[in-house]
């Protein structure tokens, strides 16, 4: 496919497609209370003092208050013992109704990662009742989403996102060749098995791939999630793909107050040239994994409604 | 790469190296039997009559015999009752050392599949304690094999299989191009992520693939499980590409006595003038999904009597 020498990508808009995502949700949440008196609510657990998770949770618990959900906020020590801290989370799984004097259904969990390095992630993750697993890392959620014909209660947030940036930009997934660089736990790998049960044909591409510009360049969709800077040039890409930057890397940039910018895992300004759409970094796809957690918030406080 | 004019690949012999594998299998029993006094089991359970599934559970029971491994039979009739077969199902889980007067650990439990219609497969399957799911198709054994990090208790025998042939032949998967042709949840999707963990850059090819023809040529490791009879002709191979036949196929063929013979997805023929290596149909995988069988066999019951 030639590309006039003017070419420019089309630019997903993120931040616009999670605010209709996000007025949807509302809407929703609205039907809800009206109907059965009730609405989702969030419990998000944060341990400890990073600025950067304390940054995430404030954000998380404001788009919450915006929709109508009703969040609870579970600050515990930096030096909690990891038997109270998985006794909080019992708790909260044992309470599926109302939470005190609110009307509001305790029907998911977040524990804001990482955490201090004396407690075992994995063990408190793994604590979390199905179905109030949020973020959806759950082994069990991943077999689900792995195996043809299974469901998981929830999909992970930021694969859902992406595959959402997809459908909502008219990009269809079916029979097309989709690349997917990096294979994370809580991305590469979910973001492939979706695209797997999309009818994508998916390659994963990660750091032990010889040649991976080759088979970038084979791509219709890419999704680049491989936390590198910049990693992915122009010349990766095949005129007219869709590219889905899940990167956030901060890179030294003098000019500015704070002394770094975010940059994605995709040269932005080579890539606008051959790609035929484009996500920005920021403004991508960061907005739709938060429009993600709301989404299932809602779906997993009507599941314990309307059951 | 340019072959000789009279190149032909090297045949991997799966019933040899199964039978490697089996021998190793024997010494191991011999000397937990040895060590402990106790002797691995495997629970078969059988429903109905089929022919096809009694020559497998047959298959399955004598190669147990014949390894020192000790097979429980239990056949239940055609119409027996859901609730029957998952009582039964209970029973062998909560049975973990002694079977009668016999020294055998049931460390495993195999239902045949398929099972009669009145019967919800994913129900009984689900019903099998994790840890003797000697198959590995439980959805949180998938999770595990998928996320990295994790390891589920049991790996799926063929896509075992298929990994241990290609270790055994001395070919190299770090860093390879490795294309895998169908996406079942028997076959294609764990074999995938099983090659994905061994570093591998996969693709999975499915019905739903445009020009998989042009996709499986750059594969420097075919895993062929799509079921469709001689689909990967001589033309899809990459020169020198390492080639693994899951399929099995009845083709008709009057010169048999029994009018049909069995043949792979790859048109082994063509294929052998261009792979480096290929399992032969049958002869190759085959064996060996029955070999990792008794290996998951005497590994449950390790995991038992050595803890």
């Amino acid at each position: 496919m030639a590309l006039p020498s003017d070419h420019k990508a089309t630019i997903i808009d993120g931040k616009a497609i999670a605010q209709t995502i996000r007025s949807e949700i509302a809407s929703e949440v609205r039907l809800l209370s009206e109907k059965y008196g009730k609405v989702p609510g969030l419990a998000v657990v944060i341990v400890g003092n990073r600025k950067d998770s304390q940054s995430y949770v404030n954000m998380k618990r404001k788009s919450c208050a915006e929709l109508g959900i009703q969040s609870f906020d579970i600050d515990l020590p930096e030096d909690v013992a990891e038997d109270e801290l998985i006794s909080k989370v019992h708790e909260l799984n044992a309470n599926p109704d109302v939470h005190g004097q609110s009307l509001a259904i305790v029907g998911s969990i977040l524990v804001q990662l990482p955490l201090p390095k004396h407690i075992n992630e994995e063990r408190v993750l793994g604590e979390i009742s199905l179905e109030k697993d949020v973020d959806g890392f759950h082994p069990l959620n991943i077999g689900k989403l792995a195996m043809k014909g299974r469901q998981p209660l929830f999909l992970p947030c930021t694969p859902k996102g992406c595959i959402e940036l997809l459908h909502r930009s008219g990009i269809s997934i079916k029979g097309k060749n989709a690349v997917v660089v990096g294979r994370s736990n809580i991305v590469g790998l979910p973001v492939s098995l979706l695209l797997l049960k999309e009818n994508a044909t998916v390659t994963i591409v990660h750091s032990r791939t010889e040649e991976p510009e080759k088979i970038v360049r084979e791509a219709d969709i890419i999704i680049a999630a491989a936390g590198q800077a910049m990693m992915i040039k122009g010349s990766w890409i095949k005129p007219g793909a869709a590219v889905i930057d899940v990167g956030t890397n901060a890179v030294d940039d003098p000019t500015r107050k704070s002394g770094y910018r975010l940059v994605g895992d995709v040269d932005f300004q080579e890539a606008c040239n051959v790609a035929g759409w484009i996500t920005p970094v920021p403004g991508g796809v960061g907005p739709m994994t938060v429009a993600m957690l709301l989404k299932n918030t809602l779906d997993g406080a009507k599941r314990v409604i309307e059951k």
